[in-house]
């Protein structure tokens, strides 16, 4: 059987198929920069050369279509049949406070979307959107949905709730919801692997380190505690998210400039963070590490800042989970920085974190272990998938006795 | 020589004399609700029974005026001539970046009032009434301000740095600046008494409780981090403040509720926190445990988060030190609620921190460690005295070789 996930953005659609037995990616299609200039098709299968060609698509729904006819082309194809295709698994931001695991498609699931759409307005719709339009063109495939909040939705009020009143919880939804939840649960599975002891009780914290940063504070397959918020805006500084914030400053800059809530929108989640703080722009870090070596101040400073707020979060967690077995580092900036990576380790020692600079250093691929020989805490540089990991919980839901998703059968009985 | 402190705020005036030489308090006077219904006036002098009565004022000059002039009248004075009073320690809040010590009062220590009165509108023009006032009536005195964020002008710039565009903080003037800066100080100085070991090294955590909340990470005489930021409105949960906050639900609650700046400031600051999170129409501690006792969820939930909040930061603080010595408990709720210690420090062993349930629970007055017997950490409950340290810091500026003030030469060295 082959597994196929669908991650629907705003402008882009990803789709990678799977095979159901060793989780073997066998084909991978894209559709970016939707309804912009420069659309482009990429389409990708194992063994082959990347087909890219621009094509004219405007729409969500009209790209996985358009993909699908695609990936069983005759000339240029890559599936003989969608029929080939047994399962599908949706990827979808927010799925609130009561999902907690992936859900089999229903008018019920499509309902909790829906409902959730008014806080992730920007992401609900075109998760959606590709539902929809696979559904249609796949109607013999069993669809699941597997929604970024969901392992964090069983954190505990003290750590969800904030101190506003409740009418606001209540009426208005707003709480701590977490997001980045697949790859944080991801890299927390494959580094209980790594751990000795009972997998149950090893204290984790999970640094998902992208274009977006968040951390967890994981323990018992559970999340305890994370830096995204109500949105994705909260927590640690990020490309060009400013992350923890002064609340107060707003309203001082509103009463100040005149500025509307769309302008600090705008201001606090794309003129903000690595980029403004650095003066580069660019809130990709590497073009920050660049010009530090070139010898700029304020490059350096943001640096420093973006480390020292993710030090802060480890002293912090390790304070919710009550000590610390792991430490993992994943995603972009998580799996590529040594530089980050070090200078958020520093000074840890007495937490039992001690990072050995020489496997900091090397370069590698896969999981890598990069504590010093001894060290108390595991420090581990996880690769996140977070297809994967939607393929594997996809299959677990539907066929819950094959070997291949075993980990989230454990994580399942927790 | 008799020290006079002045702590004049929006609508409330105190005064207290010291004598120079052990700093106990020989006279208090107060004015409050100045400007409201039932101004009253309060004078006391060591020995004597309080006197209370109504009186008629209106703004906070003339409340320092008749003030002044009560201490010495004939019939009810406590002080024999105004002239016994040879330096003046006055209080204010926002001292901007710059200052980091207390100051002799000269044209450029009003310019700096002035200045950062914009940063501080409802505390700074109110210090400097008070201080024109006693100008005035004082003029052979020696008049020294002290300012309330200058123990953490210090702080490094990945302490206080936001990480939005650097215009904000250079035309703006937006970053962490800190409040209860003498409060922090003083309870850190009377700690490092208590620690073994060089005083220069050890690493303390202190946590001023009261109606206001904010922590600090202290070491070499120097505040390295603290929870609140531009203004007091970030950081720990308060009586009715928020403290740290996803800063996307504020657009959200604008964009939804077409609320204005002014309504998310009052709703923030006056309408969240212990009142709004317990239901309890207090943000009074004492109110929100009663409620518990009395079987009361929300009350109990939001002493949970309250103290869960004061739990991170611990973590947080100890990554930025590198480690504990101390942690220090004072102001109101600091000092007198085991139950929000107990609550804060729970699960914390791993740092070395481990209360003494009994020592904790015990009432007392005056400095008291709670740890339990060979602790690494020493827990330490201390009454935090602004006035005091007011009134030593003045003293400290304008006489540095006299050892009652010893502490702070200490400081200053540092």
């Amino acid at each position: 059987m082959i597994v196929l996930v669908i991650n629907a953005g705003s402008s882009s659609v990803k789709l990678t198929c799977f095979d159901s037995e060793g989780f073997r990616v066998l084909a991978k299609g894209l559709v970016e920069r939707v309804g912009q200039d420069g659309t482009t098709l990429h389409l990708w299968a194992s063994g082959q050369a990347t087909l890219c060609r621009p094509i004219q698509v405007t729409d969500i729904r009209r790209a996985v279509e358009l993909l699908l006819a695609r990936l069983v082309d005759p000339e240029e194809g890559v599936l003989s049949s969608l029929a080939q295709i047994g399962a599908v698994g949706h990827r979808v931001v927010h799925g609130g406070d009561s999902v907690t695991q992936p859900v089999l498609l229903n008018e019920n699931t499509t309902n909790i979307i829906r409902r959730w759409s008014a806080l992730a307005p920007l992401h609900n719709p075109h998760g959606l959107a590709g539902i929809e339009a696979a559904e249609l063109s796949l109607p013999h495939a069993v669809h699941v949905v597997v929604f970024d909040t969901a392992f964090h939705a069983k954190m505990p009020p003290v750590a969800y709730l904030y101190p506003l009143p409740r009418e606001l919880y209540e009426r208005d939804k707003i709480r701590r919801y977490g997001f980045h939840g697949t790859s944080h649960q991801y890299v927390y599975l494959q580094a209980l692997e790594h751990l000795p002891g009972p997998p149950e009780s090893r204290r984790v914290v999970t640094c998902h380190l992208g274009n977006g940063c968040s951390m967890a504070a994981i323990t018992g397959g559970r999340s305890l505690d994370t830096s995204m918020g109500f949105t994705p805006l909260e927590g640690l500084m990020m490309g060009t998210r400013c992350g923890d914030l002064d609340p107060a400053i707003i309203v001082y800059l509103q009463e100040r400039h005149g500025i509307t809530p769309a302008q600090v929108n705008d201001l606090l989640n794309k003129q903000s963070g690595l980029a403004a703080l650095s003066g580069v722009a660019s809130g990709d870090l590497r073009d920050i590490v660049e010009a530090m070596d070139q010898g700029d101040h304020h490059a350096l400073q943001a640096l420093q800042i973006f480390a020292y707020r993710i030090k802060k979060y480890l002293g912090s967690y390790a304070a919710v989970l009550g000590g610390l077995d792991a430490v993992v580092f994943t995603a972009g900036i998580g799996e590529n920085s040594p530089l980050i990576r070090r200078l958020a380790c520093q000074g840890l020692e007495f937490l039992g974190i001690d990072l050995d600079d020489s496997l900091n250093d090397a370069p590698g691929k896969g999981l890598r272990e990069i504590q010093a020989p001894g060290a108390a805490v595991k420090l581990l540089v996880i690769p996140t998938d977070e297809e994967l990991a939607i393929a594997q919980q996809t299959v677990h839901l539907i066929q819950p006795n094959l070997n291949a998703a075993g980990r989230y059968a454990w994580l399942t009985a927790q």
